[in-house]
């Protein structure tokens, strides 16, 4: 692990350093989870959940069988619940108010239905947040409101800021927060998606996961630390795609995108035609980046380094939301005409005004 | 050539459609220079310059010499104007308030020195201007303003807007306008350089650089389409450079640099030290891509899609722009403090308060 930037103290933070949050719970814990701060076993050597293996390690036998809740389990969500119950829990989910899609998804893999959240929080001492950024706070604070006071881990693409405040009312309610950011696709293969973990619970949140495929990485003991890396990694991956959608407009509004594609394809490339089933690709993904890429401009700007990169992104992904459960990969020009679509929009009410 | 784009109509134009500027000159034309609509001959088959070409295709012996000014030869006009010499022409530049290392510059690859700007204007009937963007429009009044009725190419970073009123401008005053954009590095080796060309007379002003080895491409009759093409390049390229700095600029103000570096490494991936790089190499020219970015956000706010990424894009070179002239590459963590600086002063201005 590359440790330069760690070995010298952070050049600029306009927020103070990331609060690390107390564990010392003002109110009594969950009846089935207590944090223990020896636990660093690795990962992968555990098969039968992250509670069983404490229980058993630590002759803690009044303890629960691993019982975890996943709100809210979609794509993504979904395969961080397999990785759970690979490693020998129990994986709850609420079934009230959710879709027959999402209730398929959850008895394909074997979820148990807990129902309601409030008996999810009864029934469950590690609770896991997997929900579109802007709903975090919101599932946070209704998991509160349930009495909760268990781990709770929140792995959702959300700012260092919004994470430290999220933990901190966990902690003033006397719940343990884990920070968690996920970088890569649902995660179905080995090597291929990360859970990054960081608070003093980390390494408890991590061995949940121990049997994969899902991987996951201890950052340190700073809430926040997960968060931003993994906004600085999707600022990069996702901005870039963003950032092409618009060239693409762009060079159609212009009239020269045929000239651009060329430009690219000089010399054999094959960059016009990667580029173009990139613009087409993202549409399926769109709708759920927009909130990521406000996380993201915010995030920025609290470091000190421009946040419009990602407001347009997130302006970018609005534009192209409404592919969100398309049959098919849209057509390079229907995606460029609705990236486009706004300001025709415009262009028509200001004719008509 | 892909021309799926250009076969339909564009979607959208804030702006109406690049204007086809007229070319019937209100004043007479330079002596020494006179439009040939019928001239379309390849490039790379002349190799006495333009304007010989002219006189003994066409008989017209009354015709100059070859005798092309370029204004101001820096690391990428020199490199223009080395291709028109390269093509028979004389090439003439103007020394007068410019440095000494511009006179090296001009002295070593055997340009002329016509020592003042009326002198220049005098002498050649092809001016290519090459300059920073910002001073694309005060170049070309001060050219005008010395009688100039010959052709003019701007090759200059500019948004399409931009190119049309410079062109404008000429027409109006009697010259000819040649909007040309220049994609890839100063241009030293065949294959690796291409002036994009547009407007009525883009094919004569190719042909002024037809031995290369700048590389010539004539997009069409439309002023400004040259410049688009530029624009929508350069908008990736660059702007995913800049994206790259601020994010790493983010994560060492965030305290995560190296674990988004350990992220990129994973599976034995380079992109970490790739990525070092680019951020490294950029501040050489940073300062030159400070107005291009401007003109790029003007651009995409004009063509309908968020301008933002470039306005950012502005905001990462300039603080870097004091790399300018750097004796060597800065180390990765001297760029990122400098990346950061701007919010460190604020930070100081803000306790001094």
């Amino acid at each position: 692990m590359v440790s330069a930037s760690k070995a010298r103290p952070c050049l600029v933070r306009r927020w103070p350093r990331l609060v690390l949050l107390s564990l010392c719970a003002p109110a009594p814990p969950h009846p089935a989870f207590k944090i223990n701060p020896i636990c660093h076993s690795s990962p992968r050597v555990h098969n039968r959940g992250c509670f069983d293996m404490h229980r058993s390690r630590h002759g803690r036998s009044g303890m629960a069988a691993g019982k975890l809740g996943i709100l809210h389990p979609g794509d993504m969500g979904i395969s961080v619940a397999a990785s759970a119950k690979n490693s020998g829990n129990d994986i709850y989910w609420v079934s009230e108010g959710r879709s027959a899609e999402s209730r398929a998804r959850a008895e394909e893999h074997g979820l148990l239905d807990a129902g309601t959240l409030p008996h999810l929080v009864e029934l469950c001492p590690v609770i896991v947040s997997v929900c579109p950024p802007g709903a975090a706070e919101d599932v946070a604070r209704s998991v509160l409101a349930q009495g909760f006071r268990g781990m709770y881990i929140d792995a959702n693409a959300i700012s260092p800021q919004r994470a430290v405040r999220i933990g901190q009312m966990m902690v003033d309610a006397g719940a343990t927060f884990v920070d968690g950011g996920i970088i890569g696709g649902p995660a179905w293969q080995p090597n291929s998606t990360w859970l990054h973990l960081s608070g003093e619970a980390a390494q408890q949140a991590a061995d949940c996961f121990a049997a994969g495929p899902l991987e996951t990485n201890v950052l340190g003991g700073d809430i926040g630390q997960a968060s931003a890396l993994k906004m600085c990694f999707g600022a990069y991956t996702k901005g870039t795609t963003a950032l092409l959608c618009a060239v693409m407009a762009a060079a159609e509004s212009l009239g020269v995108r045929a000239d651009l594609e060329q430009q690219w394809s000089q010399n054999g490339s094959d960059q016009a035609a990667q580029n173009a089933r990139k613009v087409r690709n993202v549409t399926a993904k769109a709708w759920r980046f927009v909130g990521e890429m406000n996380e993201i401009a915010a995030t920025f700007e609290d470091a000190g380094v421009p946040g419009e990169f990602h407001a347009a992104a997130a302006e970018i992904y609005t534009r192209i939301a409404g592919f969100k459960g398309a049959s098919e990969t849209p057509a390079l020009d229907d995606v460029l005409a609705a990236l486009l679509q706004d300001t025709q929009n415009t262009l028509v009410e200001e004719n008509e005004a």
